[in-house]
């Protein structure tokens, strides 16, 4: 599970990654706007907030929380279908949600995105220009109640600018060395000797 | 530090990952006798059992441990001297070893390096041709006493046959990773708003 602030480059450090088979995403749902360019049931799965509710309603949410006044959630189904077929499952989610998986799911492993600095994050979202000026300061807002929030996860990772393949090569790393813990190979030594 | 039975490669292992500049080894000593081929120094600093003993007596071993009547150690300084110069510290430990030092650095890194089965790790051993039917016996009875021990471990990597790169590779994910973990960067908020 991936978190991390707006500017952090989450999409684009999940498409990086997601560039190789064993890499699944599980598409969130969400009831804000789509930004120009984001396609429905790829970036997001796009409802009104009736249909969110609807699914909250029917228990088809892994995980779901409202923020900035809009609803964003994991679907179950389509989470448990990756998962099933081995790949490694990967969820942006905000960190209300990233909490709240984590307790249903303590194997979840929490990476928590960042932008090199506060400064630089402020220089992205600026430079985006896709936002208002109201919005910007909203989400730098949002970031300071995000960020503390890292404590609470297993893994910090800084995406530079023009580096997005050493992030996506962390994220792999990670993945890789939480593959081989010990506490995800408990028959390690059963299994060696049988 | 890397634990590893008899015939686990982690010489061969370990020679890989200290081609890169930023790993570097703290070389054991022991009294058992080099074997052919091994340099006193390099492979390990050779001492007799009154050497060892007076260097116990000085307090100048992070850890020793004996084991099949011979005595293994990390001599202090050298291993504090590549922690300050801000490498990666590899060292080849036994598991009592392991264990007493993971007591006392809590931030040590246990990596258990294990052949692909005990089946594999015999054959090996047979291969060698450096040992004697006793020897080969005693290192596959002491494996038993050794693998389970991979409980206390962090991290379990399998050295297979002719992949001593992707085992390596398999090391360094876990370095890469651990020096994302948030429990090492427990001023990451905090630095981001700085």
């Amino acid at each position: 599970m991936v978190s991390g602030p707006a500017g952090s480059g989450k999409g684009t450090v999940l498409a990086e990654l997601l560039k190789e088979q064993n890499y699944r995403y599980s598409v969130s749902a969400t009831t804000r706007a789509p930004r120009p360019g984001e396609v429905n049931g790829v970036n997001y799965h796009f409802l009104s907030r009736a249909e969110f509710e609807g699914r909250i309603g029917a228990g088809e949410m892994l995980e779901y929380t409202e923020y900035c006044g809009n609803y964003y959630g994991t679907p179950k189904k389509e989470a448990e279908a990756v998962l099933a077929s081995g790949c490694n499952l990967l969820l942006e989610i905000e960190v209300e949600g990233a909490a709240n998986v984590k307790a249903k799911y303590p194997e979840a492993v929490l990476i928590m995105l960042l932008p090199p600095s506060f400064a630089v994050q402020e220089a992205r979202l600026r430079g985006r220009g896709t936002e208002t000026e109201e919005k910007i300061l909203e989400r730098l807002s949002r970031t300071r109640e995000e960020v503390p929030c890292v404590t609470h996860y297993d893994y910090v990772v800084y995406n530079h600018d023009g580096r997005v393949g050493d992030t996506a090569d962390d994220i792999r790393a990670i993945v890789r060395a939480e593959r081989a813990a010990v506490r995800r190979n408990g028959n390690a030594a059963d299994n060696y000797f049988s």
